[in-house]
């Protein structure tokens, strides 16, 4: 098994960014615009992208949210190599940082697919950063190209 | 043992790429402004970052280059964590762009400070891609900043 991993930090409080990860509308301002469902413990998120093979997306299950601090998913539809895979996200704060702990955790191999998807994880995080200090992100369908496979 | 994997593809030939990893001036270009050294196989390449601990950044032992298909290296100086983990590209071709398929191999521990290094060298490997597709990248200390941790 192997994870994805990256941290960012923000400028800003762990309840500005804490709505990023917990909220429809947090999360279609950094990922992509195209989110739907219910983003409170035990609900299911839909992530949709242009483009993207059926399902078109992810469904995210939300297994865990503690306030300020952390979110929890399972992926329980999309590409082969994600479904049964966890996302975390872990808030904590230092010099005047809210400091994201990001983990895509239980990738049964260490794929091309998984390289892809490491970089846009990056990418996606620094768009959420942008989402808080700015105003405003990078979301899908305006998502920071990083190669022929987007 | 764990390791950071990342892809981008940039819209320009091996031979482009190739020069960005295999040369002083392609590694000044997108890395750290402040690279010195041999980047020749067998060769020892000296990247500084203004503000880092000693010794101010990392030398990398050159261990292998196959021209536009691979560049390897082992870190013989820096951060502990560092130190005896190898860095690797690995060049291809795909729809019209160079693929780099980029892991840092072999950390001991999935520690914060790796967290941040992925994330890092994400918008650094961007920074790469950049340079090569318009003249200009973004090597340090004009880096992006991801955090608190630069």
């Amino acid at each position: 098994m192997v994870d994805i991993l990256h941290r960012i930090g923000v400028t800003s409080s762990p309840e500005d960014v804490y709505a990023t990860l917990s909220t429809i509308d947090g999360l279609a301002g950094w990922w992509t615009e195209d989110t739907k469902g219910d983003a409170n413990a035990d609900g299911v998120i839909r992530f949709r992208f242009e483009g993207a093979p059926d399902p078109g997306g992810f469904d995210m299950s939300v297994l865990e949210t503690r306030p300020n601090e952390l979110v929890l998913w399972e992926v329980v539809a999309g590409p082969q190599e994600w479904v049964g895979t966890n996302i975390r996200f872990e808030l904590g704060e230092e010099d005047g940082y809210t400091i994201v702990l990001f983990s895509h955790l239980g990738w049964k191999e260490p794929g091309e697919f998984m390289h892809h998807c490491s970089t846009k994880w990056a990418t996606f995080l620094m768009s959420l950063k942008r989402l808080v200090e700015t105003g405003a992100g990078e979301p899908a369908p305006h998502d920071v190209r990083v190669s022929n496979w987007h």
